[in-house]
């Protein structure tokens, strides 16, 4: 069976509880964007040509992750398995992985238009 | 005098010696993307719709960082600092700064007709 994925944006990931603070900072900076409601520990910032960008309040030191969007999760985290990265949690409806760079990233489900336009279409492997 | 800065892209900063495996990686990560030659420490991957994505060698901790496009570099490092970044260090033509957030990101010179597209006009403050 084949499967899609692409990069589906990043996460802004902020250390502390100032999340609202941390939404303005990256709002005005980034162009003064339109922003939606928090929901959670989430800011979503309007898309960025089809690019996903989010304030995230975190515990961990603030970061910056990518999130790869794909139409199976498990397909997904195989082909990225094959690429050198790791598996570090399943959450909820995603997986947090880490490369072989160091980066951690996640593997989420895909949504909306972008993805039908840029996803790559990947065959298992033999 | 008014100025432009829109979000330009951003840098997978990779540590350690091997820039051409980290590229490889998320080359194949990120959707299979035609990339460019390595310059010095850069390895720039085709533009995700208009945003710029480049893997870079680092000797700090591997992390993602945001650029900033500008036209007037000391104009945004101004407006930025305002919102509360700080400036870190000026790099030949770019300048490094600090979010309150605690991310470093950067304010680099204006290029390609992205900016031309996306650029947000900022009025100095009276």
């Amino acid at each position: 069976m084949a499967h899609r994925s692409c990069l589906a944006g990043f996460i802004i990931d902020c250390e502390g509880d100032d999340l609202a603070g941390a939404a303005d900072f990256w709002t005005a900076a980034l162009g003064d964007r339109e922003r939606r409601e928090q929901q959670g520990p989430y800011v979503v910032l309007d898309d960025e040509a089809g690019l996903h960008v989010e304030v995230q309040r975190v515990t961990h030191p603030s970061r910056v992750h990518l999130d790869i969007a794909t139409d199976d999760i498990t397909a997904e985290v195989r082909r990225l398995e094959r690429l050198g990265a790791r598996q570090v949690a399943a959450v909820r409806t995603w997986v947090v992985m880490e490369a072989p760079t160091g980066h951690r990233f996640c593997v989420v489900e895909a949504e909306g238009p972008a993805f039908a336009a840029h996803a790559r279409t990947w065959d298992e492997p033999a």
